[in-house]
């Protein structure tokens, strides 16, 4: 059995965030369905963006925040994700790998530009995103190493991986990797409207072929078609190893088995932006597994990643969240 | 006599800047002179972002930063300056568009990329910035609007332009456009690296070009090789209309003719970012002076507008700045 080198190998869409702060008003005048990730295509996204108030830019993507997250907190971790031989692709590549990330991905030489997912934070601190996805159509099964995914403990796919096909192909190639190198999967769902596009599929990966899943209220009630948060722990109880579902401000319950353990969320001053709470969620839980830490240390992990990162704009960390973790779990 | 359409013109370097915290021994180890900003070539700006930590993107630039900063407070202002047809360009364009600033400028179509400013932050809140200047070296007179110039109340010009040499002659054009036309120059010293390199051309635009000059401390001493701040508040006496000397935390002092008003620093909770402060303070004050207001009214706005800079990230503003003043004003 190859030696494990990575705690955590994240598949997912290479995607640099713009944000602005937007109105209510904004939100509606354009269509747009708010706390959603929406994909658009590269006209939309023009319009959108000359729409949108000045903003400010910064590496993003589901996974590769997680994976992000992770190396911040002294883990090691891997990412695989696609993007263009261009400007944002530059700085997306700078930023995973500044943070401790290894990212060897190539950029694709021609086709669409690197992904970029326009961010609308309104006063409530929500995020509503539209996602041109760009280069990351160019993900495909053959940028997936098996030897890589032999070698990590953990890969963590994001559920926004099921919408471009090649990305899907590679998806099912790393987990098919990963289980037959005897390594633990972990998907995380995403977006509620992601869950919709893909309800069956979803269903039947979390049902077959992923140990941990990552999933908010409205997602893991979107999934099972059940209407309230105790019908949707039902549902998923038994089905994976371990579900890991968050509520924001009301905590999360971490579903393990005949296990449930109920966590609050860590208080926090002022939310600015809720952009990566999911995300850094997942690297507090992951990073906590890795270390050998008991469900309940996991999801506090967890609960303090998410704090962190929705106390500013944009979803990678400000602080040295090793540093904090440590201050925080004493 | 042509109308005004503008309260300020600006024109400077078109920059996009890249922010990320840094430790002061980072600053030693890479040989950066802190506080300051340094040239670079484009080699050097990808040994520097290589060693820098995952940052954030946002559009930035003296100038430009400080018409964003009037247009914000509800002036009527416009920008000329370089990008290139890149995304960089793409996004610098966007910003100060969105923020309200009339910007015509044809990016460049070949040549050097649009600039960036790779700012590292130290704990202190200081920004140390290191600049490839890029496709700002395609800056030339050509660029220069003499009706535009004479639309405008007041040109405002950086001293960075007498760096590129095709934007000095720009800058040059547009003074003279300026005086023409029976209008006013401002110009902000920009830096006391800046002034070493042109101290005498400097002296004599002062002296016979400006109306009104924008330096702090370190910059104002640097011009008249001066030790401390009294000695160089002697020496710019009567060699412009107006001088506007800011000192931090120390407030600012307003020379006019034979009157002096010192104006105490606005309070704020917690220095985040210098990055921007001499920008934002030069909007209030413009701004101020295109309202019709008395200098120590001008002196205020400034201050307000340079604390909302320094309590965050970044070089533009992240509030309502015309709420914001509206509700310090009173």
């Amino acid at each position: 059995m190859a030696e494990i080198s990575y705690d955590v190998l994240g598949i997912g869409n290479a995607i640099v965030d713009v944000l602005a702060p937007a109105e209510d008003a904004f939100l509606e005048a354009h269509g747009m369905a708010k706390g959603a990730m929406t994909l658009i295509d590269a006209e939309r996204a023009e319009e959108l963006y000359a729409a949108m108030g000045s903003g400010t830019e910064a590496s993003g993507g589901s996974a590769a925040n997680t994976v992000a997250g992770v190396a911040a907190l002294g883990g090691r971790a891997c990412f695989i994700g696609k993007v263009r031989d261009d400007e944002l692709g530059s700085i997306f590549a700078h930023d995973i790998r500044a943070i401790g990330v290894d990212f060897h991905s190539a950029p694709a030489t021609s086709g669409a530009p690197t992904a970029r997912c326009l961010i609308s934070v309104t006063p409530d601190a929500k995020r509503t995103m539209h996602t041109f996805l760009g280069a990351c159509v160019d993900l495909g099964p053959e940028d997936v190493d098996e030897d890589l995914i032999a070698a990590s403990a953990i890969t963590y796919l994001e559920g926004y991986l099921w919408d471009p096909p090649g990305a899907k192909e590679a998806f099912i190639k790393a987990m098919g990797a990963a289980r037959a190198a005897g390594r633990k999967v972990a998907l995380s769902l995403s977006d509620g409207f992601c869950v919709d596009r893909h309800r069956d599929e979803f269903q039947d990966l979390v049902e077959h072929h992923v140990n941990l899943l990552f999933a908010n209220e409205q997602e893991i009630t979107s999934l099972y078609e059940v209407d309230d948060f105790n019908a949707a722990i039902k549902a998923v109880r038994g089905k994976c190893d371990i579900a890991a579902l968050t509520r924001s401000e009301k905590g999360a319950v971490i579903v393990a088995g005949d296990e449930v353990h109920v966590v609050s969320a860590e208080p926090i001053d002022a939310v600015v932006d809720t952009t990566g709470a999911g995300d850094l969620y997942a690297s507090g839980f992951l990073t906590g597994l890795s270390e050998g830490r008991s469900l309940p240390e996991c999801g506090r992990m967890a609960g303090i990643g998410a704090a962190e990162i929705i106390s500013h704009m944009g979803a990678r960390p400000e602080v040295d969240l090793k540093a904090l973790m440590k201050e925080k779990l004493g």
